[in-house]
């Protein structure tokens, strides 16, 4: 801790005081992906955010996902996976092994590290109490879920004794089936069920660029009603298709602020919440 | 359901009134593991022991271990075990996968299972919020975790909203590793630190045999002064061991009924808690 | 407890799993008379059976009345009763005796049976707290009361402390008078203002029966709108008139599961809430 | 409401202003009894007293006997009473007939009493929830008992909801018979059990008085060590004694207030509590 | 505590039951001012009066304005006061007197007696918590506020712990600046946010009479649709308009009862509150 | 909110990351006073802080005197002062100035400007539900009182509303009296009763200064029995003996955290708690 004034210090902490007001009591979801999943200086600092929002009196929710890690050990036990328009067609024994990664490795990683800093998490996953209930997309791909139900009590329960949850997004149903779940889009449909006041998306790019190589061209408020030709136009493309229409669902459902913000910027997570920086695209009604 | 008729019905119901009567609102931790976690009829009946005694108004907490799944998951990723005095010498790496089978595969299965048939089930592990601190064994044994602190407050705002809390045995310390513990060494402690009222482990034995092989030698009963010399005559030998120290433990710091029983009788568990039939040995003070 | 296998024993308890789960924390109201009151057997089958339910979740509320009783004392005491149309003409003194009996002697004897057994009772009457108002129903027949107003509060203030409220069905005005009430008709009343989720009227019957002496022509279920017919056509008569239609008025005002039970059969409330076997009619809306 | 000014009106209340204080929240337990109980004036006024004390913020928990309405009922019904010692021989009828008078007639009537005037009553017996458990006294004396515990959960869960508690003085014990309990000993019983702030014991005569026919000779103080000699002297004697030691025993057990009021005094309970005018002997360590 | 008789002051205590039990639990706000405030007399009396009215149940609001003290702490100070229209032209230094005088010696010393007498008193102004919020009503009178925010939050939080809270009627805005405000009106609104049962406000006369001068021609009740007419015709003037406007505003806006009482009278509140005898002009719907 | 990079603000708000999780949830006492409370920058840094500390989680508590404005009140009103040992002799005249300066001016201004930023600020003084009870301390000094009782009620309840409790250093007694009492002692005793984790006063000076005039000489820590040698060699002199005397009062009777900060330095409180910077003297056991 050295180098930095104490002048300095304390003008920057009361420079954030009107926005640690503005979501003081209020639920923040963050969906956890990409390089600030996989690169350790941005994870620290992702979960150093995350600590430092609970403290102030944010009630955050991580969701996450976990491709890489995933992919990874389906190489490791030498499952070959078939892809169609993208989508990983999931065997049984695949979504076992993708539930195994995601609620037994990324999650208690997470939650492992989170504690660690002094954080209180506990996780969670569709499975727990039936948090996420899913049926079959499409037979083809096998069990990749469309989510049907989102009950939010364990949610909630350990928002209310001060933890921070930590949830994988792996779906069940009624028969004991295990679903694959797009991440973004359960984090979007968690955070319209707890009526979240905020729900940020971490990508990989500066947020969504009307020139794709090109920071410069960043798009920083996206209608609801503008959407649709963003997409038809190919400025909105890709994986990033279901990224932004669970976050116009959330816009559309209730949530008050969404936006994707770059998770590749160290504290992207504080500059979001308690400056006047916006580092991203912000969908509106 | 077929077949009974209503008076049999009924007759057998109200005899287990008194018993109901005497657990309601107790906390009961059952070490689940051996057949009675690989068998599907026996897991079944388990699972739906442990929903009725949930439902009939006792707190059950459910702590399992899961060695053979671990041991076929080293196996498929191809890494050799190597074993001290019957220990699992455990590198860092087949921690990280001890922790991904445990938490990701056998927990979340058990959690499915239990969601499943209608109980409110969630899972937690010794990394979430610290519920299980420990310290390395023996260096030679690499990550085998000496548990050093147990934090029940997870377990119990769980019970406190009405779940059953579903354990995973791994460990963590404060520098981020992650350990391996003895199931039931952990189980034993948990119950310890709730103070719980009872204490069931499930083993693949009739309970503590005076001759290993002759059912019919049953102890029904050992008293803490008695296992020392049940110890150095081998009547208690190899893994059996530290499962009767750790229910001896717990007798004196406090738990009222220790006892372990017979894992491969169907509904053992209902027949333990809600019949005047012992199914196993008892330890006492 | 002698005879029955720990096989037979855990498999019949397993099967009540499911019912178990379909009343828990609801609101149970029994209407308890008849044979079902006067055979020790049947009576002592009755409290075991409320303990239990009660021990497995359920809200129950027992409501009785107590005619025999009644008439035996006012026998004692020299009363002449004088009946119009099958009700008897209740002067002020009998209106008195019949709340001696019902509040000091039924309720109490019921309290005591059930505490006894191990069950949390507290008893009631209509005019505690004022929870059953009522007006003259017809001034030739005396003090024969036409319910006007039912307080829950007492009998919530109870169930919330977990016990288990008996209640006489006398009731009192303004005025300081006191009322007898049938008592069919007051359960049903409570289980309506109550909301309950079952509402079971005990009966000396098989059920509602087609032709009155053959129990095999039993009718398992009668609608609402078929009522008015098995009226007029004389199928439901007598006491079963009043029985009847307050069963459909708490049908029609919420209740959601209304029958009348066969009292004279040991254990018909286990029966009825804990297996898939009827054991009397149904109303339905 | 003629006659007094309102200047009057207004001087007396405030004047009862520091008593108000002095008791807001404290329990008060009442032995009612005596010309109170059966003269319709003093009747009145005891419940308009009760009504108001629990308005001004005490606690009060009533407790009654019955003794002229058990005699009346026994005679109409032919049951001739033997004495021993001024101790009524109780058989299994007699109690009964005790427990159906107490709990059905004088318990209801007051209860109704005290929600005609607008207060909150609700009923218990020492059977409810097994509020008075006894033994037999002695063989000889048949169902007279000895109170062996006091279970003062059912009160103070009505006292939390703002009830009045009024209790009939029948105990039980584990076999299920009832026992005829002093009514004085009872109420002694349950102010210590519920560390009242004060037990008042309404009684016929002007106190304690040195000459049991000059009511000039009113002996306001007992000291616990003087009530031996009192006895010994025949100062007090007869149904005094067990009255003047139940309330002796209350002090040494902690209740802070202990006296015996003339209950033929109208409004005898408002001038204890709510003047400076004492109107009975106090009882002091 | 001479002269009264025990059976006088019985009756009367006992007389007030019914008015005791119709305000148990129910707001209550005092507008205090006048005489009643600058007489020791009245004072000492309108302070036992709040003090026993909030120890028989009642939830007391005071609200005060003070305007002698102010005029005196001005002429102290040597500043001049410019009146138009009966208004005190207000600069800031006379709102920072108005505020200093009202909180710091008006308030504190009104607390100070309900405490010395035995209450639980704790001050508010409409600047602790931003209670009252208020713009400029015109600027040629300066500082003085017209109310358009009441925030009822800390009144209730105080009431909720059994405190009575004493208000000073000075408000702010969002600048920081100080409002001098009509006690009548912030009092009547205060009310009117709590939807107070009662709302009494104090005065120098009789109530509202046809002849000023003359005091038997009290109107005893005014209808809202009379009230135009009556100020038309002078009959209610001056000061006394504000007062009738906000307590008809009070009614209009659900207050069950309001009137003005005249504050000479000794004991005025509590002859108003727990005794059949109006002491003022009542307002209706 | 220029100026500063991103990358800079949250470098900082992480590295008070630490501190935020130390103090969450305890209560910290601050005496306010000198320059602090009367330079207008300084004052609103320190109200800054205050509610940035109060929203990351800490109880606040806030204490003041107000000389210079008492003194300024005084001379307007054409009192004069005479002094004996440094301490004002207050007749009851200057008591009454003292009361109505702080409690309505001082006070309110510091809760108006608290809630003008967005804090949740009630004023309180020693007055209010009696918290300081005094006693003279010296016939010829008149009112200035000596602490005899400190009732936390009214603060803690402010407290676990949210609310940030904003202390005059008024006090009381049992006739009426009012005392002006020493802010220093009176927090420090506030900080007591309270059991706070820490108590900070604010001074003019950068701390207990070995030689007086030298910033250089700070002693950063004193020991409880270094004090007095301290004083008599003449370090510790003046005004600054009482507020060392009851900061060292204060660590012997359980606060964690006591030390003397530098009043004069901007956002003062925000280093010393969120930063590893000490700015003053910590007193220790």
């Amino acid at each position: 801790m050295m180098g930095y004034s104490n002048e300095l210090r304390s003008q920057i902490l009361i420079e954030a005081l009107p926005y640690i007001q503005k979501y003081n009591g209020k639920i923040v979801v963050i969906k956890y992906g990409g390089h600030a999943m996989t690169d350790d200086t941005l994870k620290r600092s992702v979960m150093g955010d995350i600590v430092l929002l609970s403290l102030v009196g944010m009630k955050v929710v991580l969701v996450h996902g976990g491709g890489p890690e995933i992919t990874e050990m389906l190489m490791r036990l030498g499952k070959k996976s078939e892809f169609i328009d993208g989508l990983r067609v999931t065997d049984k024994e695949t979504a076992e092994i993708v539930q195994m990664v995601l609620c037994g490795k990324v999650n208690k990683d997470l939650v492992k590290y989170i504690d660690g800093i002094g954080g209180k998490a506990v996780g969670l996953s569709g499975i727990d109490n039936r948090l996420l209930e899913a049926k079959m997309l499409d037979e083809q791909l096998g069990y990749v879920g469309d989510i049907t139900c989102v009950n939010p009590q364990p949610i909630t329960d350990l928002l209310d004794r001060g933890y921070i949850p930590v949830i994988s997004t792996v779906a069940c149903d009624g028969e004991g089936n295990v679903y694959n779940v797009n991440a973004d889009i359960a984090a979007a449909r968690i955070a319209e069920v707890l009526q979240a006041e905020s729900f940020i998306s971490m990508t990989d790019t500066r947020g969504i660029l009307r020139e794709k190589e090109d920071d410069n061209t960043l798009i920083s408020e996206i209608r609801v009603d503008q959407a649709d030709e963003l997409i038809q136009t190919g400025v909105i493309s890709g994986g990033m298709i279901p990224k932004v229409e669970s976050c116009l669902a959330s816009v559309r459902r209730g949530v008050n602020r969404v936006f994707v913000i770059d998770g590749r910027v160290e504290h992207a997570l504080l500059i979001e919440m308690l400056t006047d920086s916006g580092v991203g695209t912000m969908f509106t009604n």
